[in-house]
């Protein structure tokens, strides 16, 4: 066996290690908010020297942002979903309807809720915070909306004049906002009328 | 003059002591962040004494949401609208393309986003607060958007069919994400194009 490559248990090991960071920092985050979430915090909750943690990290946001990653990787792979799928069945709506009500399940599972809130907040007014949660979480699951938007401008299905990037904020953001401000109630319904007002428009036919 | 009626000094000092106080406040959210705001802090910054807060104000949340909506008057007086006024011009696009534009301006002007940011941000973690945010700040001003969108049913202008609460979020929550979270510039062009794709809808027509 080559020297640089780790035996079999420290792997097992290392990944056992990796598993309690992550669950460390993501308790510490909602016990005691972001600003008050050190690497020294994660480290003693987790068991291991801080010195692990920097080995594989530079930041408490690196953390962090991994810690959300592998979250919603194994929240989709129990839900039976790969991640980043879109379905594409031909019927723009019932595919937007279909994510968006697993959206709606995601969000109102507690065990997403609590460390998504601690994080979102602190975006709201760390701005490099919050641009990190864009690139690295948000954006990557709004541009699966834009390849289906796409997909159907493609098939006539879309006006082609319109904007696939901006388009998709007519059915996601209403129901970012009603989560993160508390705006109204977040059901199946609700999600189904957005993706139906979005396609129909507001205005006669 | 009977006893209980303050003499025009003390109601002259009581005004500039309130104006002290909200400028205290928000100063102090956003030095400081809602958790470490105090009444304590708000009093020592404002040269007032707490008792003096106690007799106004129950709690530093209710001080927050006075100076917010205080801001937000003299926001609008100073741009020459009566708060809370809405156009009904007959043409919906327009009459929404121009209270947008005006939400742009107020989003972006830097002594209105930093406390704003600090109270939102609170409001995602702590749901009590984030719910007075809705019911206090939020919700009035979407009620206007309720009542133009009513205007225009009963104009012919808006599918009669269409929740005006729920229409609403099409192009208000857009703005409010991108604000929020930095998910995009904010712009009139951008504010412009959502009223036009919400109206007009996405799917051919």
């Amino acid at each position: 066996m080559a020297q640089n490559q780790p035996a079999p248990d420290a792997t097992r090991r290392s990944e056992r290690s990796r598993r309690a960071i992550y669950d460390a920092a993501l308790a510490l985050v909602v016990e005691v908010g972001y600003p008050r979430t050190t690497i020294e915090g994660i480290a003693s909750r987790a068991g291991v020297g801080k010195q692990t943690i920097y080995r594989w990290w530079s930041s408490k946001a690196d953390v962090l942002l991994e810690a959300f990653l592998d979250m919603a990787e194994r929240t989709a792979a129990a839900a039976g979903q790969a991640s980043y799928a879109f379905p594409d069945t031909g019927d723009l709506a019932a595919d937007l309807k279909l994510v968006l009500r697993a959206t709606v399940d995601e969000l109102r599972d507690p065990s997403f809720e609590a460390p998504s809130r601690a994080l979102a907040a602190e975006g709201v007014v760390d701005g490099e915070l919050g641009r990190r949660l864009v690139t690295q979480l948000l954006e990557p699951q709004l541009q699966l909306y834009v390849d289906r938007l796409r997909s159907a401008q493609a098939a006539g299905g879309l006006r082609p004049d319109v904007d696939p990037r901006i388009a998709l904020e007519l059915f996601v953001s209403p129901l970012a906002q009603r989560w993160l401000q508390y705006t109204g109630p977040i059901t199946y319904d609700y999600t189904d009328t957005l993706v139906d007002y979005a396609l129909n428009g507001l205005a006669p036919r």
